[in-house]
């Protein structure tokens, strides 16, 4: 595998979405064309997932259905876009991947941490993000932007316990590993967001030419 | 645990929703009412997986997704309709449970079969069917019947050698825990395989009120 693999992780209205464009455009004027994708989607077969974990359901889904339709949707996203652009030797940039799987279902949930890491090594064997980019803003300011935002899913209406455990979550697994994660704070304006960004862009772009 | 757990399994056109029918009835007449449930579904979000799984889709879904997918569903299954009614004694009958994983994505697909017992074991812990009924019939016989019923979904679409991978699998399953598995020939009309059902409901009667 040549390509170099970035996530893009965060709570609710950490504005993940507008500061990948940012930063695609910044690689773009650069030359490195990113292949941008999301998750749980990114194909049509793993979006048809997405719809499922997304909606509002009668039933309660349990957490056991819900991190194993994460991880199908995950298979599916990695077979067929992830693993042949990161072969193609493309910079391959995903909103969300197994980081989000640990902070939701884990934190979130509750699920044990090594219920996620079996599934992990069994869907994506040694693959894990190059870079993992986690934009972190308190949780009162990522619920406020994600209310004004639009209505919410099945994840949105979950408590502030809940988002504090998934934020916790995320900062614990940069510190346990600073040489994958690199934590932006993200509750400043767009300009001072893209201007930390600036860094981890450079990085990119020196590994890419490299 | 107090309940029955059955299940029935076969190749396509094996009859074994009808005979399903049958066996249910002679259980009711004699008193035991069981609960009458399916795979991949039997509660609506399974049952929203299941469209997932069965739909034909554009892009082809990768076995490990498939896998995860019926997996997602039977964690459900179990969760919100099996394990409540087996708590609570009473006899359940699924058409179709993991041996069909092992049948179709293990030998169909040609999953490893360690591949699939770990996530039987991630989702279902110990838990299995106290007798599993393989309906077995020639591949033949079995497409000629499944051709004749309707539009074919996205499994029966698959070659012949699919299917005898299938049956193989099934066979070889009820060869190697001749406890748990009844296997009856389902090539013969309606009333040879409800004689050949007979021993089996017995069984489940006297099991049921002991």
């Amino acid at each position: 595998m040549s390509g170099l693999f970035i996530t893009f992780e965060g709570p609710e209205g950490a504005g993940k979405s507008t500061n990948l464009q940012v930063f695609a455009q910044a690689l773009n004027a650069a030359g490195c064309q990113p292949l941008l994708t999301r998750e749980p989607g990114g194909t049509s077969v793993a979006e048809r997932i997405r719809d499922v974990l997304l909606s509002h359901h009668e039933e309660r889904m349990c957490s056991d259905a819900e991190l194993l339709l994460m991880f199908a949707a995950r298979a599916q996203h990695l077979h067929a876009l992830i693993k042949p652009a990161l072969d193609a030797g493309r910079v391959v940039i995903s909103d969300r991947f197994t980081d989000a799987t640990y902070a939701y279902q884990g934190g979130g949930r509750g699920i044990p941490v090594e219920r996620i890491a079996s599934l992990e090594t069994w869907v994506q064997g040694e693959l894990r993000p190059d870079i993992t980019v986690i934009f972190d803003v308190p949780v009162e300011v990522g619920m406020a932007r994600a209310r004004a935002r639009s209505e919410l899913d099945r994840f949105e209406v979950e408590e502030q316990s809940f988002f504090e455990a998934v934020r916790n979550t995320y900062l614990s697994r940069a510190a346990a590993e600073p040489q994958r994660y690199r934590v932006i704070d993200a509750s400043g304006d767009l300009q001072q967001v893209a201007a930390a960004m600036q860094p981890v862009i450079n990085e990119v772009l020196e590994r890419w030419h490299a």
